[in-house]
């Protein structure tokens, strides 16, 4: 079965609000076995919603509305499904019970115009919506058919959970498990041509993604059943999570793989920042359970802090630059002792150009980790001279977070 | 002239990730009178990118193409529309010395597949892209044309502001201006209460929104030409802007105007961050010019940083715990002398829950400002026992954020 999501709202087409109903939809979708192949969206528009529904229904089994179905004269959805169907409007008993048993529940007053939302075409069943007055309405057709719900999202969510999701769930037979396998290290066209065999696959299909300073692998298939498709998955996942570049799948991020291996080791971390200017830290306690192995962190932006609460030589500062590996990796050893840590990590470099700064500097990151068998390893990385700041400090925390991973993982 | 926007990519079509490129291009087609009249999502396939191109170049003015126009396989959006515009692809000089460029500046290798990003359909004109190896192509016919660009959104966007929006710009004649006014410590509710014969105007109008913790009016004037959008505008904003929660306009951020504060007065800051764990330091680090003023801070998880580098007494953390009033404003002035600055913040909560912490504490922060006078100003706030972390971290730097640029705008 394949589908069309239909979002009505001159609130999506001006950019008013971000359409997150049209991703959520195509996730339920997927799950069960449906192919998304369109997403439309149109506005308050009774000429383009017709084309839009005539268009939709024309190349997809299955249609899904969301939006339109209000009480103003800009909600238009329910007459435009009419006018497709070539039905009249009619009243419908149980929308014109759950309207007034709403309204009393709430303590308000209905008004003649909420009573356009008891109307709907004769052959359509009414989806029940618990938290609204606008029910939705389903017309099945053939292997599929057409369904509205409203925009609003804590309505048509649990209109889609508990009414339509599972009544199409039981019309495809198809189950659909995918895994999100995550890599640090290399660009995209890199591991593409890596796994270039597995791409050209079809069931299980893998897509590679490249994602803020990172490479994603989707590993999706399809089989009968849950079990068939976990069978189908299991080979592909074990070969592609045993590259080199691999450091966590699905939910995991880099700092939550950090936190979990420190976490398995019972060891401590402290950081020291100067160009990240305190977003390594800010990553790292966004995991939840963080307080368990981070100890704190410095940011160091002016120099005297580095001395003052690091303990990096101002000598060194002066003789090497504030920017440099020997400042870095000092800055590492001096988080860990300073704040009595099992690990350390510095990070410096030219987030933004500035006096003395040279133009192919701008960009340029040191990152260094210190470990507690009094190993210092570091490393470098060149952002690009024209990166906005926010875009450096985050390469800058990538590349730390991985030296990091990748230190624990050699020093078991 | 109307405009439909076309997205691709199986990522979207799958819900792996939200739409936010249709919503900001939409609300950058209204801002230069351009009526976006269809959206419309299919994935990378190429006889379904055809068809969809067929159709929006039948129905719209102006087609704008997002994704697609990576190096991997499935990126086909150049191909298709070379397709459409029955051309073959062929080299552009300035498009391999671009990429090459990028490659050279981040010191990385390039792989045989990469050089796909340099082949384009000769009527082509190329749009520049300073953040990333793909440039977008746009082709111009009639009153309007189709254009495309990266689906990466910090690569997109300033593709658009620098070169397609003011081109589009000067092909609609109508001349649009829009304040963005910013406004912190109020609902949006009470707000639109508090303005809503404003809310009323045809032109300008004025639009609430809700945004992260803070709520912004955008006020927008249509005329024929800009003289004449900007007064209007005029009064509209004047008044606006001298509501009492009112902090900043456009591109100004809370962190933006704290350091421009602390710059206005030579002034400097430091920081002591628990709950919200390095994101304070980190959103003032996001502003150009804040190392000239920001000196850096602490970021103490554990006890004992707050003790040992911010000088909190022991004794004090435990009879009054570390998540309190009196811990938050020792530790603002922990971090004013520890990093000898003018100012210091602290800040401390519960991020989430955990043992000893009461379900209605979750949540809870509380934020100090330490400042030159000598005193210390407190408050706390109840994110909400749901909060994620990240929000409730957000939340709390914005408090802090307010308390500082208040205090510092009361004592002159």
């Amino acid at each position: 079965m394949n589908a069309e999501i239909l979002c009505i709202g001159t609130e999506l087409l001006i950019g008013q609000i971000v359409n997150t109903n049209a991703s959520w939809l195509a996730q339920e979708l997927a799950a069960i076995g449906v192919d998304c192949l369109w997403q439309t969206t149109v506005g308050d528009n009774m000429g383009r919603m017709r084309e839009a529904l005539e268009t939709a229904n024309g190349r997809a089994d299955l249609v899904i509305i969301t939006g339109g179905l209000g009480p103003t004269p800009d909600d238009m959805t329910v007459e435009a499904i009419a006018q497709h169907l070539g039905e009249p409007l009619a009243e419908r008993p149980e929308a014109r019970a759950h309207l007034e048993a709403m309204f009393a529940a709430r303590g308000r007053q209905l008004t003649p115009s909420n009573y356009k939302q008891v109307l709907f075409p004769p052959s359509a069943e009414l989806i029940p919506n618990p938290a609204g007055t606008a029910m939705g309405l389903a017309v099945w057709r053939g292997r599929g058919g057409l369904m509205a719900f409203p925009g609003v999202p804590y309505e048509m969510k649990p209109m889609w959970r508990d009414w339509a999701g599972p009544r199409i769930a039981a019309m495809t037979g198809a189950t659909i498990r995918s895994v999100l396998l995550k890599y640090i290290g290399i660009g995209e066209a890199a591991l593409a041509e890596q796994v270039a065999a597995h791409l050209a696959r079809a069931n299980p299909s893998v897509a590679p993604y490249a994602s803020n300073g990172e490479v994603h692998l989707r590993v999706t298939a399809k089989a009968a059943d849950a079990a068939a498709a976990e069978q189908l998955l299991a080979p592909v996942v074990a070969e592609l999570s045993g590259l080199e570049p691999y450091y966590g799948r699905d939910e995991e991020t880099l700092p939550g793989v950090v936190i979990r291996l420190l976490a398995d080791r019972g060891q401590t971390l402290a950081v020291a920042e100067s160009a990240s200017g305190g977003l390594l830290a800010s990553r790292l306690t966004d995991i939840p359970g963080a307080s368990r192995v981070f100890k704190g962190g410095v940011v160091c932006y002016a120099g005297e802090v580095k001395t003052d609460l690091l303990g990096v030589p101002e000598a060194l500062i002066a003789r090497e630059g504030a920017v440099s590996q020997a400042v870095t990796e000092r800055l590492a050893a001096g988080a860990m002792e300073a704040l009595g840590a099992d690990w350390g990590v510095g990070i410096t470099g030219w987030a933004s150009g500035g006096p003395g700064v040279p133009d192919e500097d701008v960009g340029l990151v040191y990152f260094a980790v210190a470990g507690p068998d009094g190993t210092v390893h570091s490393g470098s990385r060149r952002c690009g001279p024209r990166s906005a700041r926010e875009t450096t400090k985050h390469w800058a925390t990538q590349s730390a977070l991985d030296l990091l991973r990748l230190s624990m993982l050699t020093r078991p």
